[in-house]
């Protein structure tokens, strides 16, 4: 029987040392100094020290030479070494890098290392038994700095992405797939589209200029359309609250690495991290009978949470944002009810912004956690109840639950198939026993509520970001900042029917402007399609004698005559979407 | 010739030392200390040191021994004392506070003492000349803490609070004013209506409960309406930012200590007290011409600005608010234009939430300013020829201007008819140079922008909680948190009509509930009353019958048979006013 084909696994971690053998190679004085070089989602990397600043267009020759080396056909061998000899070993060959990571392995641990021609290197493995199996189904992307052992005090190493794959046909679609990536990302096309930018003096805290501005208020106000649909009502709270409810709620224990402090009149006050603790001291405020409730309480309160530098990264992972969170208070018996109101909102949500493959899974009770059994019990009972009528699949994720209560996490997928984590419903035993939250019920009894804290987008600032990538900027004319260019063919002949169109749409609502530019109609269309504004309103001489309309929709050749009265009513039903589908 | 009578100002402040011998009569030992007992608009105050607590409740007493005192008709007479003896006559008769105030009194001032009968005040006077010219109409409110000299971390001293007029029929005139400003107390308001609160947990922060949260949110949506209209763009920027740019911006110099700060990662950050910078930094990232001016960028971004404990009041004075604050860059020859179309603005804004007398004045240069004489001139010239054109009369005041521009200042009267600053337009020459703004003008040269700095309402919390005592809590339709609540006569007969009712008024936008309670009509119709609901739509036989409602405004006693569509287009009508009036 024939050796089983390596796995992609062991193709890629075979091809980073294949990397790493090219790189020594290549500039072999003095020899590069390896650090840790894994396997990763779809390929892998290698950290390395060298005198030489490694710049992506050196990646060509390093892969040329990588294909050398597997056309050499070099047997790859498992070579066992004491501990003493592999600190000899790579010592002798410069490599210190290799000696400390030696130096953290366990006493009594086996020491393997891979040799491959004229390069060793310590590795577990497992590893291909000749560089001649690897096929030539690899590419280098790109060179990062790299903090040696993840200490961002420490020294930093440059580090080589690579991905791998079993041919060359899957690589083809990996590469595509990535230059698919690039072209949506969000960061770019927020600069492209004049979105967003951010400055030295408030780093990983978006500025979002007008255009962004109307997405991110358009977002906010879809939402608040599911609010008013599904019985929300929004509350505006302080952002810089005392420290010692920072403490009742448990933060400051917990989560205080997080959050911006600041001393006033001798209190130490919290910039806030979370709404939750508002709204608990509001719900306090009053008694509430089982009548009253659920209560629901939304909140687009700005929040801070500190990040490191190294963690941030454009919209998606930013130090200030507003969640579209809400806290539901509620009698416990009324969850399952509630949970099943939450998933039709999230589904309806979530397939109107055109993300599909929604998942659902349901956490339960940790090993360590607050609350009786009972209440466990009985949430999950009415987790998993809620979930089945909904008529979704829920993966289970046993153990995984907050150590306050179970969770349901909804993930989706974007356009480019890539999961995305959504709406968050976490249940909540320990708040309202924190707070000591009441309310009497049916029987005459003072009872605790059981607090949901769930979010729906989660972030407006990370949901945009990632709606940018999803959409690829090229944004439903509900939301487009702009939605309509009208354009004259002659500015001498047609700007005065122009104008008649613009006023026509502004009347009806539409964001529209003439671009009257002394420029080609080829030029402008060129202009407008890099806009990706939805569409473009051509109007010469025959619209002029109409009255009606040339449109062109994005992305597409042909241009639609059109009544003016008919692309008004168009727009008009275009528009609609702006609040969630459906009755009411 | 007889003499004048008695200013206002005399008979006030003859009218506190009145009070204060009543004060030492009532509670002679050990005697009570007085402290300062100025003048003050409409009335007067005195502080006074004793061991016994004053409460509202002996006031009457108060007032009683003080009419005595005037029919005594006691001489007033004006002593004049050395320095030596008038602090041996107070130390003997243990007024330190006022032997503390002698202290204070410059060397070679004259000191004179005014007595009436057995009591003798420090006093500069005038005073009339017996106790009898003083009319019985005088009242006093209430008793408050007060510190001595206005230090916070001195002693607590009692300040008794009364108000004086010429005659009975002038007190009893402001005595309803207070009473009607007392019912009218947004703070008063805001709880009745639970529209918000306050927590010990973010001192002079306001949490706005649901329905002061869709008013704080219609404020944002109808300024943003006009907006629209006047082609402001908005923002969303950061509110945490470096130092650094604090120092640029001179807020650092200027403003620190209203300002809170917070340290990460080795870097001072300030929580924003304006938006200002963050616009300037937005301004900056891109190249502009002459064509792409004026540009407007409008920010409703979450502001913090110290404030004292004692100086904090209601909504009107917090430490946390937003702005509706914009940011105009443009060329210094568009000032008049745009000015003109500012006030247009404000005075379209005011008269729709039912503010009159407007009053406008223009501050002009101080005698210390950054910015050249021509630019002064040429600004000064501006904004007096746009509020010349607006047809308004303003005010000059000479010198009052920020020593970094001219800046027009727009008052206006409430119901009672209180003067409120609410807009104020802030032309800027210096932070377009700190920031070293510029823009290309049409004869190719770089050139800088001139900054306005505007608000309209001014604060959004400070502007809601005018608007309270404006309105009395009776909303408007349009801004109105609950619009209609609709009433069945019998819940059993007329359930179903009233759920046909609401999901029709539902559908038509219209914010509507049912009350179902088990309640009398009569009950009820006390409590929509009280929560100042603009319709109650009562629906009985007859309205079940035909197919209408009942429907009873606000403050009336008289219910009006409509038919439902009758009622859902008088309702939209005046759904209406939440965009502003005219075209466009």
């Amino acid at each position: 029987m024939p050796d089983a084909p390596p796995s992609l696994d062991t193709i890629r971690h075979s091809t980073a040392h294949l990397m790493a053998q090219a790189v020594a190679r290549l500039w072999p004085s003095p020899p590069p100094e390896f650090g840790a070089g894994p396997v990763v989602p779809d390929g892998f990397h290698y950290d390395v020290r060298m005198p030489r600043r490694l710049t992506d267009a050196d990646l060509g020759a390093v892969e040329e030479e990588m294909a050398s080396i597997v056309r050499e056909a070099l047997p790859v061998e498992r070579v066992v070494m004491g501990r003493e000899e592999a600190l000899a070993f790579f010592r002798d060959r410069g490599q210190l890098l290799k000696v400390e990571i030696i130096g953290s392995i366990p006493e009594g641990e086996e020491i393997t290392c891979y040799r491959q021609g004229e390069f060793t290197d310590l590795c577990r493995g497992p590893h291909v038994s000749n560089t001649r199996e690897l096929p030539l189904a690899f590419k280098l992307l790109h060179v990062t700095g790299a903090y040696w052992r993840g200490d961002e005090s420490g020294q930093m190493l440059q580090r080589i992405h690579g991905v791998g794959f079993g041919d060359r046909k899957a690589l083809k679609r990996h590469l595509a797939f990535l230059e698919e990536a690039r072209r949506r990302d969000h960061r770019r096309l927020g600069k492209e589209l004049g979105l967003f930018h951010f400055e030295d003096a408030a780093p990983a805290s978006p500025f979002f200029m007008p255009k962004g501005a109307f997405l991110y208020n358009s977002l906010v106000g879809f939402v608040r359309g599911l609010y008013r649909r599904y019985g929300y009502e929004e509350v505006v709270t302080p952002q810089i609250l005392d420290s010692d409810l920072w403490r009742t709620s448990g933060h400051y224990d917990h989560y205080r690495e997080n959050m911006y402090f600041s001393r006033i009149d001798g209190r130490e006050y919290a910039v806030k991290p979370m709404n939750c603790p508002c709204h608990m001291l509001m719900y306090k405020r009053h008694r509430y009978s089982y009548r009253d409730l659920p209560l629901r309480y939304a909140d687009f309160g700005r929040l801070h949470r500190y990040e490191r530098h190294g963690a941030v990264m454009g919209l998606t992972r930013v130090r200030t944002f507003c969640q579209d969170d809400a806290h539901v208070f509620l009698q416990p018996e009324r969850i399952q009810e509630e949970i099943g109101e939450l998933m039709e909102m999230f589904f309806l949500c979530y397939a109107h912004f055109g993300f599909g493959d929604v998942k659902v899974s349901l956490s339960t009770r940790p090993p360590e956690r607050a609350g009786d059994e009972r209440s466990w019990d009985a949430a999950e009972r009415a987790l998993r109840e809620a979930l089945e009528k909904s008529g979704r699949d829920h993966r289970v994720r046993e153990g995984e639950g907050a150590f306050y209560g179970p969770k349901i996490d909804v993930e989706v997928a974007d356009v480019l198939g890539r999961r995305l984590q959504l709406g968050t419903i976490q249940l909540d035993f320990l708040l309202p026993e924190r707070f000591d939250l009441r309310y009497t019920d049916s029987d005459g009894k003072e009872k605790r509520p059981v607090v949901i804290h769930r979010a729906l987008l989660g972030s407006i600032e990370r949901f945009l970001g990632l709606y940018i990538e999803h959409t690829g900027g090229a944004f439903p004319f509900w939301i487009a900042p702009e939605q309509v260019v009208v354009v004259p063919v002659s500015n001498d002949a047609h700007m005065g029917y122009a104008r008649e169109v613009l006023a026509r749409l502004e009347a009806a609502g539409v964001r529209a402007r003439i671009d009257g530019r002394d420029e080609s109609l080829g030029y402008k269309t060129r202009q407008i399609q890099k806009a990706k504004v939805p569409f473009m309103a051509v109007v010469g001489d025959r619209e002029k004698g109409s009255g009606g309309v040339g449109l062109r929709r994005y992305g597409e050749k042909r241009t639609e005559s059109l009544s003016l009265d008919g692309a008004l009513e168009l727009f008009a039903g275009l528009a609609r979407e702006a609040l969630p589908p459906g009755p009411g």
